[in-house]
């Protein structure tokens, strides 16, 4: 196993600095002298409320810092990195809750050893100086499918925790109160991850190694091959279920997590590093994998909420929620890592706008055949076999410079535009003629070059005139066309790959402006010829 | 270089499963069929109001259709990873958009060859269908200090011209004076990147190679040694601004991008891959370093804006801000990929609460000698002395069930007491000699013991009362305890290391609860030794 590569070399700085960053960068936090402990900067808006508390090791940012702020938590207190907090820091927070006018403290932890002693024991030293403090332990991981020793792992879960807690304590909720009512959620929420790769502590070694091709299911709970190269995104999603399915109608709570028709808050996690663009892709499998079960997807949240530090890996936490439970969830809060979430049900909203609903119909294809349509035909086609033609001299031109294509993409164009002229009418009106090149060339002629003349050749269309002089226009056209290409031996190119060239070796013309020159020529050949 | 491992295998199919997860998740997003076009879903909002369009390549997640909301974007095109998008697909937003009733419609382009192709021929042809179009080109990346072929690049400084724009667009604003507010701010937006890692295309091998101890500056501009193992946070964020300062003063723009006493926005982008940790830690950096050269931060958002599939790395970008700007800047908006931001300027607040503030001052050391005192202090002596005798038996218990350390951490806390036993008075009441202890033995013992008698300890603080047969009280506990040590031979551990060893190897009793029976027994001997 080799490092990691990271912006930080060292473990021992790095959590007082991370804590001071997330603190300066959000307006309503501040930092307890003293201690590695986050508060809300409005400590006087607790007067008369319930508190809330969390905390634990860190490396999983945001949490816990991320979720203080009207109605979410109050404080949060930090570990080492994967550390439980000292019992000394978690006494002060807890009693500058209290001096700040808090009604009580409630602490929301999650099951793990160090975590349970140390809140555990601030608490009953809390107690001592008078507080009124409770503890929920949030205990969801569903990595196991019968009771363990030390119980399930609290994991992302914990965060539906601090926020429906916070939407009641935000109301006035008295302590006792809050603790019935998430102890009862609770048994709603189950939570499973899987990880492609370890993350590693800063100036360690990766925590685990991950044969290629290897995936570790419940995060730390023991590896799973995917079985080769196919998408893995569907079969995980409906693994997790499955797993949300069986591991709840266990020893351990009894109960199904969900039923068909039960309605589900949805979190999709990135423990670190997965992309974006990956965390969208598993979002809508587990949306759908789970509607396929007949189950309601209230809401979703999806992004990085629990990490493990840059672990490559995603959560699904999902828990079931009735009208109370989505109107807390929906509440508003100015915690700064809770995301801008809309309160519209996922499930059975029509999410597809069809252009025809909003645009008025396309007008049909109706171009006539005029005095002109001949012209500009017997044109069209010189212009064709004139590309043809010069298929390999403007390749040549092009390898100088280029990609060595030029000759390529104009054929390209002219075979697009021959088979087009075989079943169509050519119009009579210049404009509508433009139009049409414009959309042939932009769809088969490829390139920077087909986007150019779609480009131009819908500019000229907008601008084109019934009755003028054609022949002249076309005459002026070429003559400027022909020194300019000319005179492009000398010019620095300004974008594309040629822009990339040694200038000694771009002495030759431009061949895209030969072709333009040939074009033209070719135009005005065709239209003396008709005279 | 290998290919790293993804949840997604193949480019195919990932970019509409992406578009489809996203609007799927968010309540206010829908999809336009037949195009990878993101709409809002409350396009009637839009009726009379200039209407705005951005989008390119996919693989930058959240960007662009989670700006999509009220005070944002009207709709997004997404092309292929790291691909424009095609003009059919932009000209189709626009006419829904047109036809939605907007009364114009701006379109946000970063300024890449392919995205100025192919959505300015989009506009013309929106102009030929009758549409007011208007483009701004975000174009702000300080990797270049001298102008060059292409122009510099669009990066993350697009998402605040979405967001200014937005917020001028709701508040009905016409296109022309929010081209030339955009156009005016754009001057004072600069961005610079450092990368770790490259990222990698979904089946494809990693875009290029970082050999280890180097770092990209500039996002594709050229690789930096960071010369060695030492923190690179602060080294990177003073570069950082050093360039923003060197490169804005130079023939592109002509000016500083700010000067001593400007007031600026923050955003420390994460370009996939980086932990939250590092994130913070970077942002803290960031802060201090402008504050350092006298520049006032007015706003800060940090986190997942603009990222490059998973690759590991981080970008600052710089916007100089006035009333105004920062006005549109904190605007509402319903954007799902808009963080939850403070409206607090980031310099000049105070961050850091003093317990003393909150708090009552703690009560100072007062204890007065009393007639128990010279009991429990002879009584704390004889259990010292019998812990520090029994060190190397109770170590050699827990070898054959734990880690060897049971007799040392109990020795560390009879030295701790022996220690503070030389200069305190003991005092003469019960309970405040517990709580004495229960602070000596969690901040010097160590370990989950010291946890564990640390909260028995407290609990039993509270619980003791003045004036009850204290001799009495010990010697019912010490045989209710030594009986209980040596039941703990068929005990099964329900946490710590002794719950992962196999059973058969457990056969002695728990060196803890002999040591418990070794205390209770000193402290019994010692108060007989009294009468």
């Amino acid at each position: 196993m080799e490092p990691k590569k990271k912006l930080i070399n060292s473990v021992d700085s790095c959590v007082d600095e991370a804590l001071c960053g997330l603190v300066r960068a959000s307006g309503g936090l501040s930092l307890l002298r003293g201690h590695r402990v986050v508060l809300r900067a409005d400590l006087d808006n607790l007067k008369g409320k319930v508190a809330l508390l969390s905390g634990g090791g860190s490396g999983h940012e945001p949490a816990h810092g991320g979720y203080l702020g009207a109605g979410m938590l109050s404080a949060a207190v930090a570990g080492g990195v994967f550390a439980s907090p000292p019992p000394a820091s978690i006494l002060a927070a807890i009693l500058c809750l209290h001096h700040a006018g808090a009604s009580g403290v409630l602490l929301i932890v999650k099951n793990y050893t160090g975590d349970r002693l140390n809140f555990g024991l601030a608490a009953e030293q809390a107690r001592n100086h008078g507080v009124l403090v409770d503890m929920v332990i949030v205990a969801e991981d569903c990595a196991f499918d019968q009771p363990s020793k030390a119980g399930r792992r609290g994991l992302c879960g914990t965060i539906f925790i601090h926020k429906l807690a916070g939407a009641l304590a935000e109301e006035g909720c008295p302590l006792d109160q809050i603790v019935s009512k998430v102890t009862e959620v609770l048994k709603g929420i189950g939570t499973l991850g899987v990880s492609l790769s370890p993350c590693s502590v800063p100036g360690c070694l990766p925590s685990f190694d991950l044969p290629p091709g290897d995936m570790e299911l419940g995060l730390g709970e023991g590896g799973w091959k995917d079985g080769g190269e196919r998408e893995k995104v569907e079969v995980i999603m409906s693994l997790f279920i499955f797993t949300f399915n069986v591991c709840s109608h266990c020893a351990v709570c009894e109960s199904f997590l969900f039923c068909t028709g039960d309605s589900v808050v949805v979190c999709v996690n990135n423990l670190g590093a997965l992309s974006c663009l990956e965390m969208a892709v598993v979002t809508g499998a587990a949306i759908i994998c789970l509607e396929n079960r007949g189950v309601v997807v209230a809401r979703v949240m999806s992004g990085s909420f629990m990490t493990s530090l840059e672990m490559a890996g995603v959560s699904l936490t999902l828990m079931r929620a009735d009208q109370e439970t989505l109107r807390l969830f929906d509440a508003k809060t100015s915690a700064p890592a809770w995301p801008n979430l809309s309160s519209v049900c996922v499930s059975g909203r029509s999410y597809i706008t069809d252009p025809q609903a909003v645009s008025p119909r396309p007008h049909a294809d109706t171009h006539s055949e005029g005095p002109l349509s001949p012209v500009m035909r017997k044109a069209l086609e010189r212009v064709c076999s004139t590309l043809l033609e010069k298929q390999e001299e403007l390749n040549s031109l092009d390898r100088a410079a280029g990609d060595g294509d030029c000759g390529n993409t104009h054929a390209q164009a002219a075979k697009a535009i021959r088979e087009w002229l075989q079943d169509h009418v050519v119009p009579d009106c210049p404009g509508q003629l433009l139009s049409v090149l414009a959309g042939l060339v932009q769809e088969k002629m490829g390139g920077s070059s087909g986007a150019l003349y779609s480009l131009f050749l819908t500019a000229a269309a907008a601008r084109v005139t019934e009755g003028q002089n054609i022949a002249a226009a076309w005459a002026r056209a070429l003559c400027v066309s022909s020194s300019g290409a000319e005179s492009t031996r000398n010019l620095t190119a300004m974008a594309g790959r040629a822009s990339y060239i040694a200038a000694e070796r771009v002495t030759l013309p431009d061949p895209g402006a030969m072709a333009v020159a040939a074009i033209l020529r070719a135009v005005l050949e065709s239209l003396e010829g008709q005279k």
